[in-house]
């Protein structure tokens, strides 16, 4: 049994990946804040740049995906350093071995990009505490609800935030948010990468934004590999073709019979990013007889603004009638990711009478920090 | 923007690790349950053997961490497939690229080993049911409860498993068993790998066990990195030492401020596997006023029978008083994993007065099929 344990400590202790004893750390960095605890590396500069180091001895190449090659020392461990501040926010990585892209074993793995891949932190200042758990703000709680899906045939799992005063007000009934990931993210990806808990506890407890349940399920059905002789466009199309049926037929209906939630198209709304905005606005938008509020998250641009009598069945036809229905329809983007066509979406619906409000995340990509302050505009707008 | 999808679309579509399409897969071979949706390996025979296939045409060497090297072929695939079955249950395992072990980007990540990792699951048959969702069975819930530690100064998380009646039966209060994981693993152990919240919903909707709310946290409190100068054993003491105080004064007083809970040591119970077995014997016989059930799953072979006297504060020294005290003290290790020691501490304890069930896994070793079922026979024991 003691052997058994030393054993187990030898293999955690002899990961090559920790940082050697005697080494020295570039001065003004500190650890990615998704590192595992104790992990070095990767570290970032209070300048914004970022530090990478991977122990790999054997290997004929190692690179940083998105940031290129790491450079060979004489004691085995492969280092790169980014020459310019990477953009506030966090990013995707993978660590790319000989020609492999994988996770790096010394961080947290978020899924995005179709795996579990690493992320990295570039921390903003005191604007970012809006997704930071503070001190004397009640915590809300993010919860697996596992459910079977008739359609699919198989086990599947929703993610529920209930808000902290859920358990206390017992009688109280909650409105509805359903918030969906991108293209290649999963139904973690809003609580882990985006850090959805806590913008929705510190909203809350500023009494910007009414208590809500937020419930977030995976949006990418099938696999993205085509069937033998399919046409990889599509697969695309296929790979989430079934997240309405789920949605409305399922998802909806088990959150129903499982939480205090009001079930009035007034007391629901649905946002998503990216390709989860375009899941959104097909959901939503074909079906306003259940949704008030709607969201698009870098995810809009697909609107043929030339046809708008016709889009979604007819959705726009009657701007009174739209703007009276849905309270707030919300389109987002972030100013580093072509908000051109975008912006010029909500000016043309503007135009043609349909009420919306347009984002704009100044500095920030199509990436998480654009989503995070998406939500933090989007989340005190509605139920109201 | 559609440029964008189309970019996205094509990283997500190149992953090599992917079959391509028209390779034929062994005969009577399925995918590994913990695969992400559409990755075909690694997968596992009817027989219990498994094979993995991991693309990666520049590298020089290619490894399954415990199984061996691969085999490089023509195409760019490396492959390796077992001579033998697998034991039964769930393994943890790496690939290792040029000397680098890395977590499967195909399939889900475990935390274990100190890191993020993956895993395989050779199925049981139908006396795995326990641990499978089942139609008709109501679901409990995960959720994560996030907490301020002002031992750490850090922000903690504890899972915190309610059973499927917890939110319509609003006045009931519940019984609390906290169960810990493993050295190198984390408080998402026990509902990942463990499978616990499916293994409670049976045994809860058989009458088996006691409708209880279960809190995992995370025990490994510092890296397993010696300080300068440190000697690896003391790291090895010290990056748990903390927990207890944690337990005690933070854990469950935010537990019990939170949840409907009876907070008196009948209806406090505490379990571990392994390292958390320790750390449950340490906690729980060092503070017997607060715990009447204690479970040590693989996880009890420091005790040392000639001193049983002396042992934790002599809380053995009065059999009858412990007796009184525990209801139940559980000792459960599996077949495979030399239960010798282990067994002849549960006999010297009931020679000594000191009553105790000793359980012993068939056909397993110190993996999680061994917990899965140590927690299967010890909450059925408890609370009642």
């Amino acid at each position: 049994m003691k052997n058994l344990f030393n054993l187990l400590f030898l293999l955690l202790f002899s990961s090559g990946l920790y940082a050697q004893v005697g080494h020295t750390f570039p001065e003004g960095t500190f650890p990615n804040e998704h590192n595992i605890v104790g992990a070095q590396y990767p570290r970032i500069g209070e300048d914004g740049r970022t530090h990478f180091r991977v122990f790999a001895p054997d290997a004929q190449k190692v690179e940083i995906s998105f940031r290129g090659e790491m450079k060979k020392g004489e004691d085995g461990f492969w280092t790169l350093s980014s020459e310019k501040p990477e953009v506030v926010g966090f990013h995707y990585y993978q660590i790319i071995i000989d020609g492999v892209s994988v996770a790096d074993p010394n961080g947290k793995p978020y899924f995005g990009m179709g795996k579990w891949v690493s992320g990295i932190e570039i921390p903003e200042g005191k604007e970012g505490d809006y997704y930071r758990p503070k001190e004397g703000v009640a915590k809300g709680a993010v919860r697996e609800e596992w459910y079977y899906s008739n359609i699919r045939k198989e086990w599947r799992k929703s993610l529920v935030y209930t808000p902290a005063e859920y358990d206390q007000k017992k009688d109280k009934k909650y409105p509805v948010l359903y918030l969906q990931h991108g293209m290649g993210e999963n139904e973690t990806s809003w609580a882990n990468q985006g850090k959805m808990n806590f913008i929705m506890d510190n909203l809350i407890a500023e009494g910007k934004a009414t208590p809500m349940i937020v419930v977030m399920d995976n949006g990418n059905i099938e696999s993205f590999q085509p069937r033998p002789g399919e046409d990889p466009n599509e697969a695309r199309m296929r790979f989430g073709a079934d997240f309405g049926s789920i949605l409305l037929e399922e998802i909806i209906p088990n959150i129903e019979s499982k939480y205090r939630v009001l079930t009035d198209r007034e007391n629901r709304a649905m946002a998503g990013l990216s390709w989860g905005g375009l899941q959104t606005f097909n959901i939503t938008l074909n079906n306003l007889d259940k949704f008030a509020y709607i969201g698009g998250f870098s995810g809009a641009g697909r609107i043929d603004t030339n046809q708008l009598d016709t889009a979604y069945n007819g959705a726009f036809k009657d701007p009174k009638a739209f703007n009276e229905k849905v309270k707030v329809f919300f389109i987002g983007i972030g100013s580093e990711e072509n908000p051109e066509r975008t912006k010029s979406l909500s000016e043309s619906l503007k135009n043609a009478g349909i009420n919306n409000i347009y984002y704009e995340s100044p500095g920030t990509a199509h990436e998480f920090l654009t989503w995070r302050r998406c939500l933090k505009e989007f989340a005190p707008l509605i139920f109201k």
